[in-house]
């Protein structure tokens, strides 16, 4: 049962055929509906039952990691079919599930190491079959992802599986600076990271806004540069075990020479100009920086770094290097005779010195320095890694030097791009598609980033999933994984099988609303939640652009901008109903009466929403959005009524609906109105008339 | 501003108005929405902002429960209005929220306390004051409650409120016994007590199906009694200590002599039939007694006590004593020998020698013991307290006799009552409201009960809330607050803020239909809500007498009875419209609309959830009522279809739909089809034809 190539690719077709359309209605033939999908699929035929009896048996290497993932698996099976089990893998001699784990993996689990696995299920029984506990570990997630309610039972479907992941380094990053986020937060997210088999969680930790890890060696730089929001060194070696539990390294980041502010609250003396400093509570880059030309800031960092490369196993140390603005550096004039003095031309210069003195202190305590895309310097040893925040053109220059690197450019997961945005990302595109093998080897992967402006232990997980999975997918996956259709239908029923880890990110969305509305009747609440399933808050950077005031570490996160999900499912299928009305040549009457029912929903929700405006100022503030939608809703009526009566529509009607439906897609209340341009759509059929298939 | 009887009325009269009518749109004049409902409020000018500069300060006297009290508000108030705020008590001399507590309350919190506050708040400030912490912590309660989102921010209303509880025992049992219910979801519900001002935590912690407690005196209780699932007496410390910090007294209960196969796992010797034994894993009463004749069980239970005794400080320790079916004493020929020599008649004098001989143990470690009605005996101390599962007549039978009392008929949650009939029960109705003042005083308040045969951790909070506040306001708000209409409002107000504390009794339900439907299309699973939610649970004992399988402790709730609310909210609105539009002489057309866009609706819902009864056995099974609901909604647009061309419905129409009816109301798969009643009145309705006033 090995996967040839052959196999692979039927494995791929079976899939993607199936996953195109996954309600089928067809009994027994049911998607698999795997994210990610693995590398190879062969179905098999009936399925295995779950139910009391289930049990799990380990053979081969053992450790007691790999009994508390079996411990865990049970009890995720358990909780998502309300199947009491015996959460002890037991001492059956036959056992349901026999997981075969050939070997351990390193004590301190490492770049590239094999997490490859075999999953057989048949109608009587499965194996699991692993060279290391990380493949074992990633397989048991991909069976709980088979198991299904089913007409006589919950059950997996039969079927062998061959997996392994396309790049070794699959990672998200959150950024605890900026806003704290609480160890149960980060927890429940590491069990996301484990459900789409990522391996890295990449901690951003300091910032000019907070110092989040207790010093013990310089204790005042999270006494004092952390609102006392930080984290222990227990509860982050416990945060450690934790993720190296589900196969999970942790690589923090100590951003310097910039975004370094809340570091000399308690230390000004490292820095590049005068103090006193305060925590920053505004977003944006900022002034602070190291000083590269005082020895006691290498000192410091020396002392530091070795405190931090005991605390975190990882071999990798993250050091930031990002956005250094120079203004401190410029206003400072010894730093700028330091620059003529070393002939280093500029600040650029200087930070390439900095960098030049930082990578033997951190290669010296044992680890191997990343970086964001501004620590590159071809003079610098070939040990080091690039995080590419510039795109892969960036990282393909790098690789093209000799540099590892790993793709954050497209996978922003603040920016609010849609998951298909994400997912069309490739870190082999770009000018990496054409580099040699070798040098592709050297782009290890990609992570998502989850930068904190606007984030809170409430919508956090809103913003990281399910789009955080789509990602996943991408740095897992085979290359030729790309139908985005496929990927939406398994991306949200993945969204609903998350929610059994404790992740809030659909359940937040209501008691937000409910917050935002207050005590309100069932059809003020309807229309609220109407007018929120169709709109998305203000894309990539132009939230602090849109601001009526500035927005702080204070500002509350309780509008409604802070409250829907970044991408708004209702628009996506709204869209895709138009396309397919439109290209049916205007002639589909159940597509076209459910665009209607949708358009007249839209048309009348500003009536209940008024009274709810009049008593609350978060919802008075999205009123203009609201009876947009309601313009939205009556235009696309019209259209609808053209096509219906075989009417080319006048012109001068177009030229009038299109100036509206510019108004109405202009940002307001940080808001964006998703299914403008669908609507726009129906307004250029309508007045192309006809076989109405011109805007399309 | 003392609440004397005057204003006291105005109070309660300015309430009931507001509070029948909860979305006047009136932009200031909102109401407060308060559950339970306080003694006395007078409603001021204006209302008090509450933003980031929201403080609290504490004067008089103060201890660390104060301050932990504060905190925990504070975090409250800002988890509910998402606004960043200080959570230590601040410093400042001229706080926002002023707490001024007179005195000590008791250092283990006794019963009859003084829990009396008094809240006056002003645009300008707001000052509490109570004589104890427990007053205190009642109106940071009331404060949290009367926050909103108000058209210029979150904001109280001026108002100034004094207030006390009715009765001096206000809780809620939870057994924890027959299935075991985590420490996390013992926290919520206790959070929820909080909110809603009880102050006992009845923890019934022994049963044929579990011994939940570690002991260390008799090791072999937790360790053969219980699967594994015990609390630790650091974890029961620690409750403890959380309940107290929330102003709630725990009071443990071991069921004897019944109920208590667990515990002759590990102690068979105490028993009355010979064992060996084993955990019970059925429901219902079972035959395993403690032997009252063998002086083995004394000393053992001497002991037992006295350990928990220390374990569990308050001053009531509830012994259990109920359904003792007496078999194993029938069939026992030295106990049936003990019987006659004693002259104790039967199985109940036998019994209350028992607890002649229990009572003394018990108080010698200084407790006053509790018991169901069985262990009422007029020549046992008047110190001891019962606890009625018969009812009020009961407990008015006892108080006569000197014996004080609480109340639990009528409020158990686990028989699916509606709220409005929990609502309607007191505990000074029916031959108690005929007692004289001093033997009413001897009726302490009530308890509600949450038997465990269904629930488990996911379920559990909806088993519990809203329903359960509903008890609270009875036991705590004046005598005469009965409105149902405004209970209801209120409620359903109260509930959504109760989600802010954790519990989980609304989220659960989506998540718990996910799993029933499996991967499904937006329409599939709407189909499933709409059928859920016009169904409720069969009734009182019902469930185990239509089971088509004896359900045990292994039984996966997984089911849609398993995952609906006890109450349909949506049936219950349906009600209400039918008789308002009947009572309108079926003339209100906008009634009439709504009406039938319900069971237009609900007729064709059973269309949607066919697919889905194909692919889930879980929604197969309640294939039959989806038909019934889709007959139901096919019945009710007939009727009104004759109403609406002024028809008088034929008798032999109307003849036939009611049979339909009577089989509709029958229930399937556990369930009962809630509108069918309504439904009824509207056949009648149409066969009565000309007013259409009849049925009502």
């Amino acid at each position: 049962m090995a996967g040839g190539p052959s196999k692979r690719g039927l494995g791929l077709l079976v899939l993607g055929v199936w996953m195109m359309s996954p309600f089928t209605g067809a009994q027994e033939q049911r998607p698999l509906n795997l994210m990610p999908v693995p590398s190879s699929v062969q179905i098999g035929a009936g399925r295995l039952l779950v139910d009391s009896s289930f049990s799990v048996g380990l053979t081969g290497y053992t450790e007691p990691r790999l009994d508390r993932a079996a411990e865990r698996f049970l009890r995720q099976l358990s909780r998502q079919t309300a199947i009491p089990l015996a959460t002890k893998p037991g001492a059956s001699a036959k056992p349901v599930l026999l997981i075969h784990t050939d070997h351990a993996s390193k004590e301190i689990q490492e770049l590239g190491e094999d997490e490859s696995y075999v999953l057989e299920v048949s109608a009587t029984g499965a194996k699991l079959s692993a060279p290391t506990p990380l493949g074992a570990m990633h397989g048991l997630q991909t069976f709980l992802q088979l198991v299904n309610v089913s007409p006589d039972g919950f059950a997996s479907p039969a079927v062998t599986i061959h997996d392994k992941p396309r790049f070794p380094w699959r990672g998200l990053m959150i950024d605890s600076a900026r806003h704290f986020v609480p160890l149960d937060v980060l927890r429940r997210n590491i069990d996301g990271l484990e459900a789409v088999k990522m391996n890295v969680f990449h901690w951003h930790l300091s910032e000019n806004q907070g110092f989040r890890v207790e010093s013990k060696k310089f204790p005042k730089l999270h006494e004092m540069g952390s609102d006392g929001l930080y984290y222990t060194q227990d509860e982050i070696h416990d945060l450690i075990e934790y993720a190296r539990d589900r196969g999970i390294r942790v690589v923090p980041e100590f951003d310097v020479p910039g975004h370094s502010t809340a570091w000399f609250v308690g230390y000004p003396e490292l820095a590049s100009g005068p103090g006193p400093y305060e925590i920053e509570r505004k977003w944006g880059v900022f002034d602070p920086a190291f000083d590269p030309t005082n020895e006691r800031t290498y000192k410091f960092l020396d002392q530091f770094i070795g405190e931090m490369a005991k605390l975190f196993p990882d071999h990798f140390f993250h050091v930031g290097g990002d956005e250094v603005n120079g203004k401190q550096w410029d206003a400072n004039p010894k730093i700028q005779e330091f620059i003529k003095e070393h002939s280093l031309k500029n600040n650029e210069g200087l930070q390439s010195y900095f960098n030049k003195r930082l990578e033997p202190i951190v290669s010296k305590h044992g680890k191997s320095m990343v970086g964001w895309d501004e620590v590159l310097d071809p003079s610098l040893p070939k040990d080091i890694l690039i995080q590419s925040w510039r795109g892969p053109d960036a990282l393909a220059a790098a690789a093209k030097q000799g540099f590892r690197g790993i793709l954050s450019n497209g996978y922003y997961l603040d920016l609010g791009w849609a998951a298909a945005r994400h997912y069309a990302v490739d870190p082999l595109s770009g000018a990496a598609a054409n580099l040699s093998p070798e040098e592709k080897a050297r782009i290890l992967g990609g992570e998502s980033c989850m930068w904190a402006e606007y984030i809170n232990p409430e919508n956090i997980d809103s913003r990281v999933w399910p789009r955080n999975a789509v990602i996943a997918e991408r740095l897992w996956s085979p290359e030729e994984t790309k139908d985005a259709a496929s990927m939406h239908a398994r991306m949200e029923i993945l969204s609903t099988r998350l929610e059994w880890l404790g992740l809030t990110h659909k359940t937040y969305h209501h008691q937000m609303l409910q917050r935002i509305a207050g005590p309100s009747t069932p059809e003020e609440f309807a229309a609220l939640t109407t007018l929120a399933s169709a709109v998305e808050p203000v894309k990539d950077y132009t939230r602090e652009e849109t601001a009526t005031a500035e927005p702080t570490s204070a500002t509350p996160l309780n509008r409604l901008v802070d409250a829907i999900p970044l991408e708004s499912a209702t628009a996506r299928h709204f869209g895709e109903s138009v396309d397919k009305f439109i290209s049916a040549s205007c002639q589909d009457a159940a597509t076209d009466a459910r665009l209607r029912a949708q358009l007249t929903a839209w048309r009348d929700n500003d009536r209940d929403l008024r009274s709810l405006a009049r008593r609350s100022y978060l919802v008075k503030e999205v009123s203009a959005t609201s009876g947009d939608l309601s313009t939205l809703g009556a235009i696309g009526l019209a259209a609808l009524d053209f096509i219906a009566k075989k009417q080319r529509a006048p012109d001068d009607w177009k030229a009038q609906q299109l100036a509206v439906l510019e108004q109405v897609q202009k940002p307001k209340g940080q808001l964006l109105l998703m299914p403008a341009p669908a609507v726009q759509k129906l307004v250029e059929a309508a007045a192309a008339g006809g076989a109405c298939s011109s805007p399309n």
